[in-house]
């Protein structure tokens, strides 16, 4: 399957369905923007409540959504009846993390059967302005289970 | 100075007012638990609102409070008025991430002018049982400023 | 400047005046292939020399030349009396590293005048066919000096 | 079984016998100076053929050594007709890589049937003295196999 490719409607929706079972997605107002084969996008917009003690968001932040995406993007590959886990995921903070919203990609670089590699990417966005305020790498498991 | 030692009490307070001005850190409700020489604790009670989909703690809350328990650790052995920002972090997440509350634990392996390395532990802590849920390795630069 | 674009030849001297000077990647058999700005290519062919267990090559010689790529990537950037050393990096090794030669691309992500960040790729080469063989990421800080 | 625990020789001898086919270690005039349950270490003397661009041992050849002492410690746990991958590694060079030798520490800090997690150390050793030259953290993968 082609990354960044369209999925099948089906697997769109256990994507939104696990996301929407994310306690942390919620509480951070967290949305899913896109998901495409191996391929996943998160917005979070600005608020008081994500900032770090600059103002800007907190690498937290930042990190939940990367997290998430790179997850997602490795789930919408895998074959029904399996569940993703992080192993573990790396990431530099290239800029400060500030705008409207961080948009944060996921992309899948190396899929596998048991491990899926992800890479990952975060923006600032403002108005017509994206910044480039992360980069990372995660690493994926695919287990049995559900989502 | 030696890691895990006492520190200056109006160290301490520094690194407590910059994590009060964290708003991350009061969304998710996490506390600073112990802040001594180059070793920070920050503490996070389990609620529903910090969940991935299996109803763990979600890599996004394991990783805020990582990372902001390094960075005050690698800040409480800077001079006065330098600032601290994460440059990158990676964390291996080993164990599920569950228990009454997460303890992450950051501490500076070597202290520098500009950059400073922190080992990253989380531990999920139910009752008596202590589990290793995360363990990594961050970089932090200090920079002019304050907090 | 433009990342891929042309060097100034004085640059492209002054990386491999220094390269000259790896007494590893003689010793490994390694050469500087490409040199652009923020972007260089090492090869190294295969020997017996440079093998895992397996026969295929040992992660040390595709971390040894993934380094020194992102290492002059970066440095081609720099002003002339800068010396580069790497702060940290991270590879996943995401396919066997076979081929007839390894080719490692380090490219500059994110400039800047203290800290720089590249991507690292290496690619194995057999004939027509190349395989993705690690991909991973490089900080690196530019210091007074030479090389 | 305890990490840094006695072994069977039986399995002593399956680290030894795999280490001696890697043709890099050989190369780089590396040995494997202690086995352990989950623990390995590998000593590098220093030789002009290691060196980077100022002389010091080159961040490959601290990376090779590394990458060798986890993966033996991981595979030192692993049952009979195992065999050990490195899915990823991450280092941070934290001081000049220099002296007589370097001695590279693999640790299991998580084993596990599919994945296990181990901590590098590399120091610099002159006489007495010992330098902690770089630290990081590694993901293996047990598969079925020989070594």
């Amino acid at each position: 399957m082609e990354i960044g490719g369209k999925l099948d409607p089906a697997v769109i929706r256990r994507v939104q369905d696990s996301f929407d079972r994310q306690g942390l997605m919620a509480h951070l107002g967290a949305e899913l923007a896109e998901v495409k084969a191996g391929q996943v996008t998160i917005r979070l917009p600005f608020r008081q409540e994500l900032t770090q003690q600059h103002g800007y968001f907190h690498a937290g932040g930042t990190s939940s959504i990367a997290d998430s995406a790179g997850g997602y993007a490795g789930y919408s590959l895998f074959p029904e009846g399996s569940a993703v886990l992080t192993v573990e995921f790396k990431l530099n903070l290239i800029n400060p993390a500030r705008g409207e919203w961080l948009e944060a990609i996921g992309r899948v670089i190396k899929p596998g059967r048991t491990l899926t590699v992800c890479q990952l990417d975060v923006w600032g966005v403002d108005g017509e302005q994206r910044i480039h305020v992360a980069t990372g790498m995660q690493t994926l498991i695919s287990v049995k289970g559900d989502a």
